[in-house]
């Protein structure tokens, strides 16, 4: 097959064949095809698109492009759940405990934090001793033994998409509809999982902004679920605000600790108890997701929810001490409430713009080789819709430097519209897709 | 500025201000942006388009990437003509002279062969001694004393072309009509030319297949010459069979001797007296196209054309011998003459395949390191429109190799169709944009 013909066949608005993607995906892999042609080919991809077949394909060739894990020697169901990314969601770390001791085992391979979004890898580090970065075996063993884990993508799984996923960065063509398809379901296909819970997100802190975008996604990504018989429901929920109330790896942590104690509700309980609800159901533990919420809310009350993090973090290396004495964690030198200097109803938030400011107070990276400051965050007070007055505390940063602090403020006081007439909070979850 | 921010910027359909487009052309020169990214780039121009402004701003910035000749010292009316090349295309090599002959100064910078086509440089290189690598002052000069010159690109003249060009080509983005007008004019306004004739072919044999497809091309040729204040006249011309009857390097060199001497009519002098009717009309040596025609027949009725022509060989170091005397030209070890097996009216030709027929002999490169044999070639005895009887010679075939002989003799056997009803000639000049 001869590269350039392929480049134009797309080019021109033609579908490829299986063959033709299982060639692309294998010769770039082997460094057969160069970066220059790749590129060209994903910007044509990305302008022509690709069907539901031709995504399909591409997924399994770089699902194949590495090892699909062998899940077979562990009893139960196997579910997990794939988020597009936003601030302050720390749902994985919430959920899969609960999921676990409702008797479904969650596989979770996990990313870093991506521009203005967290990562759950770099939250769970943040306690001290936590291994993302198991051996195979050694994550098959925590598997096993507790029923949830929590590592970090291996070189063996879908290699094609690392390479990828590079090129694309650096090229403007991430934001492709098969391409990201192909991304993420490539890596969650080779955990050998039997159902997969989507939570594609919308608004001012998503990578998808428009709904009808995020749709589009949640839509083919079941699409190439199902053509892999995988049980797949999505929800397409709102990120126009932080999920809770911490941004930054530790806090998040604490938080995350927060809601599996039962002691904080709202929007961040709210969505881990339906993706929790959605898991269990799937893996056959409930009837519906309205029953599977049921059982994930009695993880929380009877205390197993809590006592699953606890022994996950244990079994992965973490120091538990902190887990059950949090507020014995290191503080950071500085931290520095900000009061608003306007009154009125919360209108609007650029939650991108609030994900940017804890990226600068040390909780993310700006450039690959940065090193995570993990006490550094915000706690961000206030919702939409909510009744602020001057002088009110809308946020409290938390630094090493006087600088950053002072660098996030004016983001953050920046990204916030208040209006005199009253606001609507936005609806938490705006669709469910079966 | 940044080079992902301005890949999307054209991705997502918007147009790029000037200085946006220096930074892209400037630093890809400079090997400041690497080619994965520019090829991404290219793609998204190609897929979203370019406006005639982007257009002038890419050919201005191309063109600056190197020098401008300057031929102020050169007195009179400096004008060029293009052609997009074809099979059997010599015009340049019979309108030089002609053109120079009636008083107007013609700076030619030529091309190579490209795929099926022939170049220019290829076919006068085919003549012993005769440089095509003059320096900027030798080619100053023979222009100064003969009127015409015809030489290659040289290093200092739009070397973002060359480099842009190369990446296209293995991208699978050739086919833009912006990029093709910056590529085209930045080399032509390089020249110093004060006006320039198009020749944009059409048909099977043409880059350009669709007649639509050549007259948005020679707009937009016409458009960016104007914003650099050039006199332009385009010709749109059938390109569905060959121009005129040889094809091939030395072959080519002795049909345009014959036209230049008056001893070959039809399509190959039509299309050379029109050509050179409006060069000599832009030059202000007639009151029109139809005038300068005149002016052009006579300069080869007089004969001053073909002195020009052997001048011009004798000023750029060619052996004038086998301008004299063509019929000493050393002759191909073999050559065969094909039959037609069908009788009839010639009704199509792929004249694409003839091209690839004469690239099979010997007359063109298929690698890029391919050495031409300067004898190998095509004489093509038929017509769109003639009437053809089984048994009666439709091309002679001249190469080295009984092999060659017999791949071509396939490729212009198939590529010939046959109707028993009259078939109609093609229109040579399709139409003529002032």
């Amino acid at each position: 097959m001869n590269t350039v013909e392929l480049i134009i066949k797309k080019r021109t608005g033609k579908a490829f064949a299986k063959e033709e993607i299982n060639f692309l995906i294998n010769s770039y892999t082997k460094s057969k095809i160069p970066d220059y042609q790749f590129s060209a080919l994903l910007m044509a991809i990305l302008l022509k698109g690709m069907s539901k077949a031709e995504t399909s394909y591409l997924t399994k060739a770089m699902l194949h492009s590495g090892k699909v894990i062998d899940l077979s020697s562990i009893k139960g169901p196997k579910i997990d759940k794939h988020s597009t990314g936003g601030v302050g969601d720390k749902t994985s770390l919430i959920l899969a405990p609960i999921v676990a001791a409702a008797g479904v085992n969650v596989p979770m391979i996990s990313g870093r934090g991506l521009g203005h979004t967290g990562g759950t890898l770099d939250k769970l580090e943040s306690i001290p001793g936590f291994r993302t970065d198991l051996s195979l075996k050694e994550y098959k063993s925590v598997l096993k033994e507790c029923g949830a884990v929590l590592i970090g993508q291996t070189k063996d799984i879908a290699p094609a998409d690392k390479l990828i996923y590079s090129l694309r960065d650096v090229t403007g063509t991430v934001e492709s509809i098969p391409l990201i398809t192909g991304s993420i379901m490539s890596k969650k296909l080779a955990e050998g999982i039997d159902g997969l819970v989507l939570d594609v997100k919308t608004g001012s802190g998503a990578f998808m902004r428009e709904t009808k975008d995020a749709i589009e996604l949640a839509v083919s990504l079941m699409n190439t679920a199902k053509a892999f018989n995988i049980k797949v429901i999505a929800f397409i929920t709102d990120m126009n605000q932080p999920l809770g109330n911490y941004i930054g790896n530790w806090l998040e942590v604490y938080e995350s600790i927060k809601v599996l104690r039962g002691k904080q509700g709202g929007d961040l309980l709210d969505l881990s108890l339906n993706l929790s609800g959605a898991m269990i159901y799937l893996g056959g533990k409930a009837g519906s997701i309205k029953k599977g919420i049921e059982v994930a809310k009695e993880q929380i009350n009877n205390g197993k929810a809590f006592e699953k993090f606890v022994q996950m973090v244990k079994l992965q290396g973490g120091n538990t001490k902190f887990i059950l004495h949090p507020e014995k964690y290191p503080k950071s030198k500085f931290i520095r409430k900000i009061k608003t200097e306007k009154s009125g109803y919360v209108k609007s938030i650029d939650n991108y713009q609030i994900g940017m400011a804890a990226l600068e107070l040390g909780a993310g990276r700006k450039t690959k080789t940065d090193i995570i400051d993990p006490k550094a965050g915000i706690i961000f007070k206030i919702k939409l819709g909510g009744k602020i007055k001057k002088g009110q505390v809308i946020a409290e940063l938390h630094s090493q430097s006087l600088d950053k602090i002072s660098t996030a403020k004016e983001l953050i006081l920046s990204a916030i519209k208040y209006s005199k007439q009253k606001t609507t909070k936005p609806k938490l979850i705006k669709k469910i897709i079966k």
